[in-house]
């Protein structure tokens, strides 16, 4: 089968439509009419060919929701017509320690939602930014927002799994003080999803103007973390840091910031290093850095539920299929709140 | 009270005898006199001024163990006679949320054994290279070891319990692969510890000549760390990795070799920093860098009943107090086995 679809032949080329192929359901498979995918950076650098190993053609998009169009005969939980989401990953081993304990993302043989390896022609996956996609069962998400929140709901299958899985590894909940660094795509997640887990939350951004859009997205506190006064006075305030700035800076700002057996993870990984931490900061205070990666099937179903239930999706602005190019531009400018997300009904005709 | 010790009255000027005041023992006092003190790299730092703000004379020495030569009158733990150790702790605020846990080395206002704030002359605190010293009971640990081990249980007080402290918190025992980096005078310990622990130890070098000596000392494993395909064969093997090197290295090479949600806990900071290590090794496991400080009192007397009960002390090289700056310029070269004592009687006369 044949679809339309969004992509690039090359690294230094624009996105443009293309024709892509989907494999025919197999017995645990989904095929999902994707009505909206949203607008991760990830695709930009996958896409440009910034991180290694670009195939082409490459169709980006991780964030994608739409509504089972056929199911294989061996699905039971999914029927024609549902509301899902396909996230960051299509496939995994299924066998290992980690896919057992429902940590796919963390599994050696994770196969991404796109620009990973598949039987599938052309040999590695293809992304969202199509109208239809075929994923194994185990890998498709419910959503139980309503119909009408769908495009906003996108962003939550990476931006949301990203900050969600951190927030409740490290356990934050109601009496802990959680700073989120940057108030982007991520951190605008990150900021509605600690907040409504009970904690207290401060956002940093090195930005005057977004003291208020970063209140009105639920921060009890901003910090311009360009301001030493104000930085000076949230010291050993935090016991737990989510960093979502991939841009190299300094990591010690905000550690000084951690409480005793504080933890800051980060979640962007930037391009070129960050200035080496100051191992005092760690030693001083019993202080850790850490990493994580997006998250597994089971705490995404979980996040999707958690967020149906408090009303929280993505703020977003929806595009069109043929804006993708001009909205990658703005993107890099930091010009949008907070999430670009595609209309796939845009591909049509 | 007036007595001998050894110590500098400059960054730049050798160890030589002074006569250093001691106070009187107030009621909750123990006037200790010292059989030995171990001698630690943080003395060489310090007495040469290379770590900000040494107050001269500086009389180094923070791994103390003797006898009670008198208790003020409110003291009812401790006899003369007793035999009791001093690590790097002599005072805290007692006051505040990290002293009410037991850990007072994290309490804001932790007075080193020397260098520390005191009201006594000369208005610092004077360490354990020297016939005696006054501290307040709550800093003193008592020695359940036979005396004939007496000097080789000084370096558990500081040594012994900065590798103790992130073993217990990071919670080691049987069942886990832990990775022990660095086989000086902490590394050492670390490694009886860890294996006494119950734990799989693996012990990295930078030098092929010490395979057997790591052996001996517990190591399941010995890994040269410069051999690539050694380091390899160790990737995702670690639950926890103690790494004792204070000199700049690359934590990349460490970090790989950690399991999902592995840490590796840093107990020495480097004079200048190391390679910024690379998020992604972070991310992609969930992993953590973290640093560890000595550790408090009542774990510090956990870890010298734990050492009595399993047989663990030091291994020393036992030296008179005028040897002492020969000694600091063969630490310098690493060449000690795993730590010099000094013999406080050498003081005499
Ligand atoms: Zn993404
Ligand atoms: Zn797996
Ligand atoms: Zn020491
Ligand atoms: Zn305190």
């Amino acid at each position: 089968m044949t679809i339309k679809a969004w992509g690039a032949h090359a690294g230094d080329q624009p996105l443009q439509p293309l024709d892509i192929p989907r494999r025919a359901p197999g017995a645990h498979d989904v095929r999902i009419d994707i009505a909206y995918c949203g607008v991760c950076h990830s695709d930009i650098h996958q896409v440009r060919s910034e991180w290694a190993g670009t195939l082409y053609p490459c169709v980006p998009g991780h964030e994608i929701v739409g509504r089972v169009a056929a199911v294989g005969a061996q699905v039971t939980d999914f029927r024609v017509g549902d509301l899902v989401g396909v996230g960051c990953i299509v496939d995994s081993c299924r066998q290992c320690a980690d896919c057992g304990e429902g940590l796919e993302n963390y599994c050696d043989h994770m196969v991404g939602t796109y620009n990973g390896p598949t039987a599938d022609a052309p040999g590695h996956t293809l992304g969202g930014y199509s109208q239809q996609i075929v994923v194994h069962e185990r890998y498709v998400l419910r959503i139980r927002h309503p119909e009408a929140q769908l495009a906003a709901v996108a962003p939550l299958l990476c931006a949301g799994i990203t900050t969600w899985s951190p927030l409740r590894h490290w356990q934050v909940g109601p009496g802990h003080t959680v700073g989120v660094v940057g108030i982007g795509g991520l951190g605008h997640m990150g900021i509605k999803l600690a907040h409504a887990l009970g904690a207290h939350v401060v956002a940093f951004t090195t930005s005057e103007s977004k003291r208020a859009a970063a209140r009105a997205l639920g921060a009890d506190e901003v910090v311009v973390s360009r301001n030493a006064e104000e930085m000076k006075a949230q010291r050993r305030r935090f016991d737990f840091i989510l960093n979502t700035v991939a841009m190299p800076h300094d990591l010690d700002a905000f550690l000084a910031l951690l409480k005793r057996d504080g933890t800051m993870a980060l979640v962007g990984a930037p391009a070129t290093p960050h200035p080496s931490p100051n191992v005092f900061n760690l030693i001083m205070k019993r202080r850790a850095i850490a990493g994580s990666m997006i998250g597994g099937i089971p705490e995404t179903q979980e996040m999707l539920d958690f967020c149906a239930e408090h009303g929280i999706v993505a703020d977003i602005e929806l595009i069109r299929a043929d804006e993708i190019n001009a909205a990658y531009e703005r993107m890099l400018k930091g010009d949008v709140k907070y999430r670009f997300v595609i209309d796939n009904a845009s591909m049509a005709g």
